[in-house]
Formats: structure tokens, sequence, C-alpha cells
């Protein structure tokens, strides 16, 4: 029996469930590939940067979970970056220059930050997509206190005490919540030379609201929720520059433009999202066309348009769900969430055997379960689509019990869920954050360049 | 009231002792300083370097530990560098070049490795002394299988499926011990071009036992479970070059110098151990004598020759026990275990009290209560000192359970004790190591510079 040799790039939500569905079939024979060795559950992320939970705990060895499929002689897990992809030759080509010839290919490489042009922001303000930006955040946050509790020079140190969120989707106002609890709550009578309550949080987005892809009644609950947590948050502020002094942005008052510099070290990036860089490689050897942000738009199956055996899901995909009911036959735009990456993870893979089988492929229906957002301890913001019922909305204490167990149920592993549940538990009673351990400090680059001066606001 | 001014340099084992004791008599002023942001419990480092436990599980935040110590106004914690000791002066410099006067110092730097004056190899052998440390081998050790794991030269792919570990200590015994546990257990069917079991662990030791510290029949007994767990045990072999295709060493047959060549590409270094460079500023500013491995020898009451008012304690410690009864008369060296380093933090604290009160300070007495090590999975050496019984030794599952209580039992703070204790009950019932996680891949610099030969013995 000759069997379909399938390669899957990315080991997210979308390809995670493509490969446990092909492997149910004994005649594909899969490659999966990811840069890194494990499978991360990213909508926790902002809990390993703000030191709330261990690595561990919200990720697991892709080789682990999958063991199985491994064994069963089904599935080849390869760690390994994918330099590009060579549709013609129906090859993937790896890092060390290893082509994987290939009949049938899944891309779910993801998204990484955008900084709309300004890729020297970088270094200033990281994102959060990986373990390694976690690591890094939370060296960043607890080495700004630190550095706060040695600084002689009160204008330095105000500096220090400032941290600025970009973008307030639902991973900004998570981190800006979670920040402020941490120098409110967590850290307070800890220093000597400081006090951690002065510390100020400010949450910066260009649009008018928080949690634009919320309603309106449930962005307003997100928004007060935020100022009973101190956190200062400015919204139709659009940022112009960030670099080691703090942010610059702009603003309209009465028409004028005026702009701001907020002085500060430590600057989280949760506002831009572009598609992988396999994209590009996409879109050069199989003609695949990209949106604004790089991802790849695929047809109503998740294929590629003159590449049917090319299918992109997740994050890169740019995908429209084509449901009759739903959208009143308009096909609407998928958003980047997890659920929606494992929908088209099991539509890649029935469609691959359909496919093999020369039967029709299926249109993907994106199935909306609802919108969850956590602002902080006690704080969260939900929006369920409950069939027939229609809409559930609430906000408050028991939107932050449902956010804690829908995403406590979702994670990888018994054990997983076991060790976040205690986690959790502990911090709720004692405040406590107990992976405020840092392995490698802060990079040195962090210290500013140029000194910095007070928060000015100047017509532009 | 003035205050005594006291700064404590390093919070291991040694310095948190001394803290704690110091900070209970408010005629005390402490400055306390680490390079880090946390206490670490070194002596599970090894289990963190092999993703059994996550680096939240052994260590904890200084400021949190110490945090009633700082509310109440006794004590401040800086995190900072020490760069020099200015004795004359009675300061101590920053890394930023901020002076920290001194009326008392206790030096509790530690210690650091050794490479026997062969800096050159600590790129291809690291050892085992920090958080970052444990997190750049476990990444070398996950790394090294999925390196071979896309190898076709068959050659290089048992390069990166040999491990050795050099030096036979406590610490060379669990890593050698543990990484063939992971070879044989934790990763048995997770590959499908390698066979895990077929991985090598080799641990190389230049003197004629294992665990040379214990008493001879315990020795043996590691010898055999080490062998038991598939442990290559090669003795009487002098290490005589690392690099990046594996190790060189030497044995003497029959009268003969023989040379060796292991071709590895994951070297884990447990072997020499050195006083901290502070060691040397303390001889350069305050005339102290080192001995040979750098450490700085004290007087019977651990403050230095000619300055009472600097102490040295733990690792950094040259210190010998005055002990009555137990050394006849003649003092033993203390060893560099933690039980010593807390002894001393305790006597550095009281002789400091004492002597502001201008009584005179009492000698050090090493209590030793015993010496543990454990193996692998099931199996340790126990030899502990029974007061009036004597010495009870025991080895094999009973010593793993008593070792794993013992180390829970000690292990800083209530949390810390009870996930360590599921992690454990779920290593042992699943075989995994749920810490297998690697957020930043090897450095690249882990790749070999030239190839690599087949293990080849030749005439010296």
């Amino acid at each position: 029996m000759t069997r379909t040799r399938v390669c899957v790039i990315g080991c997210g939500f979308g390809g995670l469930e493509a490969v446990r569905a092909l492997a149910r079939d004994e005649a594909i024979d899969i490659t999966l590939i990811d840069r890194t060795n494990h499978h991360l559950f990213q909508p926790l992320l902002y809990q390993v940067a703000t030191a709330g939970l261990s690595a561990p705990a919200i990720s697991a060895p892709i080789r682990h979970i999958l063991r199985q499929q491994v064994a069963s002689g089904r599935l080849t897990v390869l760690q390994a970056e994918v330099m590009a992809i060579d549709a013609p030759g129906r090859a993937v080509v790896l890092d060390d220059g290893e082509r994987l010839p290939y009949d049938q290919l899944i891309v779910a490489a993801g998204a990484t930050h955008s900084y709309f042009g300004h890729d020297d922001w970088a270094e200033h303000a990281r994102g959060l997509k990986t373990l390694a930006d976690a690591f890094d955040l939370r060296a960043r946050v607890i080495g700004a206190f630190e550095r706060a509790e040695r600084c002689a020079d009160p204008v330095e140190r105000a500096a220090w005490m400032n941290f600025v969120v970009v973008g307030a989707g639902p991973t900004g106002v998570e981190m800006a919540g979670t920040l402020s609890e941490i120098a409110q709550k967590t850290l307070s009578r800890e220093f000597r030379r400081i006090d951690s309550t002065q510390a100020r949080v400010v949450l910066i987005e260009g649009s008018e609201h928080v949690l634009g892809s919320f309603v309106p009644a449930l962005r307003q609950r997100a928004r007060e929720q935020l100022q009973r947590l101190h956190v200062d948050v400015r919204t139709g502020a659009q940022v112009t520059g960030i670099d080691a002094t703090g942010v610059h942005y702009s603003t309209r008052e009465n028409g004028e433009a005026r702009a701001h510099h907020l002085p500060s070290r430590t600057v989280v990036w949760a506002a831009g999202v572009a598609g992988s860089p396999l994209g590009r490689s996409l879109a050069d050897s199989a003609g695949a066309t990209l949106d604004r942000a790089g991802r790849v738009i695929v047809q109503p199956d998740l294929s590629l348009a003159g590449h049917p055996e090319i299918t992109v899901i997740g994050d890169l995909a740019s995908a429209k769900s084509h449901n009759p009911g739903h959208g009143r036959g308009e096909p609407s735009v998928v958003p980047g969430v997890s659920p929606a990456a494992k929908q088209m993870g099991r539509l890649a893979a029935a469609n691959l055997l359909r496919r093999l089988k020369g039967e029709p492929t299926r249109n993907f229906r994106y199935i909306d379960y609802g919108n969850l957002a956590t602002i902080g301890r006690r704080a969260a913001v939900v929006d369920l689509a409950v069939p027939v019922f229609g809409a559930l909305r609430f906000s408050g204490f028991f939107a932050w019990v449902f956010w804690l167990f829908a995403h406590i149920y979702f994670l990888i592993g018994f054990r997983n869920r076991l060790v976040v549940l205690i986690d959790w538990a502990w911090a709720y009673f004692t405040f406590e954050r107990h992976a405020r351990v840092v392995a490698v400090p802060m990079a040195a680059d962090a210290a500013p360049a140029s000194p910095v001066g007070p928060d000015e606001a100047r017509p532009a």
C-alpha cells in the first residue's frame, strides 16, 4: 500500500487537531514539523509572563501528546524550522537544507507580531506569542521593580515604575489588569525604598474602545473593571514611537492633534498581529494572495486557489465562514481565536481524506460559541452564543469563575489542569504569584540610552 | 539609636539563615545583596535540568521569603552584583558603582565551577549551579534527542545520543542516573527514526570511586545501582580535553597510559568547584588567604584574620570544625553541603551579635547529620549519623523514599513542598517528566565545529 505523505507545519491548536484526525487513517503517513518541542496553550501565556503560572503548566511536549500516534507508525515529529515551501516541487525545505516531499500539505504556522512597519519598536516593546517572550517579559517586569528599588534619581525611578501596555484587545487587557494586581497586591510591602502600589499601569489603545470585539455594554464593563484595578486607560491614542525612554503617542482634542510622551522602561506590545513569514513563501511559490496583515486568503474549503493539495488553517489563514444560517448568506470573517483554529484543523483533515477518496470537499463553517476575556482577579466579561436561547452576557465575579473553568477545561492534559487549578486557588487566597523567579535577568539593552524627562504633552 | 549596618552578600542557605537570625534584633540594619531575585534549593537543581520539576518549584523570590523582615524596616533587599569588597574603606561596591558602607560584613557568595584551568571546556560542558545552567542543560538534553531524530549520518547520530557526565560526586551521580531514566523510560516509543533506549550515558570519574565521600560499602552500592540503570561507569579516567567532538580522557592499564575519545554532543560538568571571585577580592583588599580551590581560609569563629568585622560562610569558606568530641581534638574539614552552610549562617549571626555586645565569639562546630545521595528512580544511598546509636546506613528503595521526604521537608515554603510531592508522585507512576519544555532552544554553538569519529582508544 502506498501511503499518502502529509506534511503539517505547526503544532498549535489547528495543526494538533489536524494531526489527531489524520492519524486515525492508516493510509496516511504524517510528518509534523514545529519550531519548538511543545504545544503551547497560548490563552494562558500572559499568566507565565506575569509569574502566575510556570511554563510547564501551560505547555506539553508535542511528542508526549502525540506518543500513541508516533508509536502507531503513522506520525513522525520533527523539531525544525521551515525555511520555505516549494509548491511546484511539492516539498518543504527545513533549516538544515533537508527537503521533505509531500503529497498533501497543511500549513498551520500561526501569526507573529506586527509593529506596523516600525520594527525598531520591537526591542523596546516585547510581544507575547512564545514561552521565550513570556520569560523575557517576566524578567522585565520583575526587574523593573528591582531597578526602581536601587534607583536614587526620582525621575528615572518613576520611569521604571511606569508600565505601558499597547493594545486593548484581550491580551492587552489581561496584561494590564494583572500588572496592576502585581503592583497593588503581590509586591506591596516587599520593598523598602519604593512603594510598589505607586506604580502606574497605562493601557494605550488606538480605537475608542477597550475590547473592541465585544458588544458595547461589555466594553464599558471592561473599562470600569480596569479602572477599579487602578489601570489608567487611554483610548483614542495613536502610538507614534517607542524607544528606550518610553512611548510617544498622539491624541486628538477638539480636532487638534496633541503629542504625548509617557516615560517607561517596560512596554508590552499587544497590538498588531501578522501572518507567519511562510505566507510570503506561499505567495512566491504557489501564487497565494495575502491580506494586509500578511495572512493567506484561502478558498471556502480552506485550500489554496490552484493548489488543492495545500491547505492553510489557523491564524495564518484569512478565512470566511460560509454559514448559511448565521451570516444570512453573507460569509463572515473568521476571528483569530483558538476555537476557530481547532475547527479549521478538523475540517482540513476531513477535506484531505475526502480529496483522496475523490469526494467533494466541504466549505468551512465557523461555529462561534462566544467570546471571553478576563481582566484581573475576580473580573471578566463573557459573551456566549447559546443555541436557541441567543446571547448570554455577563461580567464580574461570575464571569471570572466561568472564564477560569473554561480555560482549565481546555488545557492540555489532566496533570496540567490539576496544577493550574491548585496554582490559582493558592494565588486567589494569598495574592502570591509563585513563579516570580527570573533565571536570566533582563537584557542589558533594557537600560535606556538617554535620560528621560517627565510625562509631557505638547502641541504636535 | 544608631543601628549597626550589616551587609550580607548572597542569599543561599548560609546567607538566608544569617539574615533571618539577625533580623530578630532591632539594633541591626541589614542589607542583603543577591545577583538573582530568588533563593534556590540547589540540591534539587538537577531535577530542573532533567525536566522533572519546574523552576518555581525549587526556588522562591527572596523578597517574598523575607517579606516580614522587609516590612519590619530591618532589612533592605537589593538585586545587584557585587563587584568588589573594599575592606579598608568598609564598603561593598556594586555593579552600577554604588558603594554600600557597612559596619559588619557577611560574605556568603558561594561557589562556581572550576575547569581546572581549562576554561575553554566550559562552552562544551555546562555545570549546574544556577537556574540558567539548568535551563541550558535541559535544552541541550532534549535538543540532543531531537537532533538525533533528524540526523541521517549514523556516526553523527551516535554522538547526539551519547551523554557524558564528568565527576561522580552526588550531582554527577544524580544527573547520570536521571539521564539514563529519561532515555530508557520517558522517551521510549516517542521517536520514530531513533530508539531512545539505545542512548548511552557515561559517567567519568578521575578517582577510583563513585561517591567518594561515602563509606566503601555505599560506594559499591551506588555503582551497582548506576549499572542497573544502564549507566556506563568509568572510574580512574582523567579528562584531558573537552571540545565540540566530545570528551578526551586517559586511563592507566598495567602501568601504561591509554588515551580515549568519547564522541558526544552533550557533556555535563559535575567535577570541579571553586570559590566565588569575591574570595580574590577579599585576598586583595583584606589580606585573606585562599586555599587551592579559591576558598577563603577563615578563623575558627568564621571571621577573617585581622578583620573581625568580616565573616565568610558557606561554600566560599574553607572552614574547619572545632568539635571537641567528634574529631578527637583535631579540627575536621567542613564539607560544602547545605546543612554546613546553614549552621555557619546561624553562628555568623550569633557571633556578630556577641561582638557588638563585647562578648567573646564562639568557634564553629559542624554537626554532621549524615550524607544522602540519590541515583535515580527508587535508588539512593543514605549514611546517617544517629546520636548514641552511631551510623545508620542503607541503600535502595527505602533510601530513596528517605531521600525524597528529607528533601521535601527542607524545601522552602509549604506550597513548593506540596507541588514537588505531587510532581514526584505523578512521575513515579507515569515515568513522565512534566517539565520537558524548552523555551529557548540550545545555542547554535552546541553544534560541532568539526566531524566526529567513532570512539577510539590508542596508546598515548
